[in-house]
């Protein structure tokens, strides 16, 4: 969301980053959680529900109504993969603790390398190959790029190892991340205070017992 | 999906359950997973998208974009839901069997009964209570009611000693699900055959261990 505002130049308060922005006095339409978007009197909320209200907006979507639910349905399908990275670190609830389900969450980031980053990491390598690239829907960047490289940056924090190997076979992903991490309309962002770096609050999380080694007998 | 579809009178084949359907060859844009509808050229796959689609064809969504992204917030915030409550049973992966998790599953479902399914469930008692009702958008019928229908009917099947107890609190939730399982436009279709029963390789299942009694330390 922040990725595609800046992307487009867009003018925005980060309320989060300023001052702490309560918005349940929207009495009729109120978000279940966070992040939302206020744009005039409307109140958004559910990331990939913005992305689809500022895709047209910040023309950072096709302008064709197929298009626009082919760009959504991938915005979806990272919406899906990223519930399952916060899902590695805390399989049983948010309400506790990492350190209170720990044996649980080496399980399900083991079977989450295993199993369902590659076929994620493949999919997406697939569509890119199908779209004649260098973007998902062709030659012009649309707003799951900005989702995609994120999710890739994210992956390579809080899994180094795995995704070092994993990575390799999919070129056209890694190329993708590289173009949007190089693109001049998001280098100085990229650059600022305004970017929050990863850290072990968010959804990425660098915990080492949950990367995986080659050799996972092998400690270094 | 199915109930959208059903509801509205629409002429649809449910290819699942006649032939397997096969849209492999769907090789531009192809879907990540299960389900998804074929209308006429296009292949619209992630169900959310799929009602996003659907719910003006059908006239099961309001008219203006506001409202439109607001039946869509619902929806997602039912399909975030919905995932909660797949992975009380699936805590680890989807690759294993729910015989090779069940101690995680043990904490999963004791941890969503406990916190999340009585969150949700207030922030859907409130949408009504705002709306005015008897609808989550008020006066008229759309997607996400058929959705929520669905969210409790299926927990209920699942839980039903906790939702017995939580659902107290929650009467517009409760009138909304009597409402749509009395529809008359429903109501053929809900005895029939093509209504798939609830079932142990579903969503929603009924394991009574993952179920909380009042009492947990009495065994009936």
């Amino acid at each position: 969301m922040r990725l595609a505002l800046e992307y487009a130049g867009a003018r925005y308060i980060d309320v989060l980053r300023t001052r702490r922005g309560d918005f349940r006095n929207e009495r009729k339409r109120p978000p279940f959680a966070p992040p939302y978007l206020v744009a005039g009197r409307q109140v958004i909320a559910q990331t990939a529900n913005i992305l689809l209200f500022l895709g047209p907006r910040l023309r950072l979507a096709p302008r064709d109504e197929a298009g626009r639910l082919w760009a959504h349905q991938l915005q979806l399908t990272i919406a899906d993969w990223l519930t399952e990275v916060h899902d590695t670190h805390h399989p049983v609830g948010s309400a506790l603790y990492y350190e209170q389900q720990k044996p649980e969450a080496r399980r399900r980031a083991a079977d989450f390398l295993a199993h369902r980053l590659p076929k994620f990491l493949g999919y997406f390598e697939e569509i890119l190959e199908a779209s004649g690239g260098p973007y998902l829907l062709g030659g012009r960047l649309t707003y799951p790029d900005l989702s995609l490289f994120q999710m890739v940056t994210g992956l390579r924090y809080a899994f180094p190892h795995a995704m070092a190997r994993i990575e390799r076979r999919c070129p056209r992903v890694l190329a993708l991340q590289a173009r949007v991490e190089a693109d001049p309309r998001l280098a100085r962002y990229l650059r600022s205070r305004r970017r929050i770096p990863f850290n072990q609050q968010g959804i990425f999380r660098a915990y080492p017992e949950l990367d995986q080694r080659r050799n996972n007998s092998k400690k270094t």
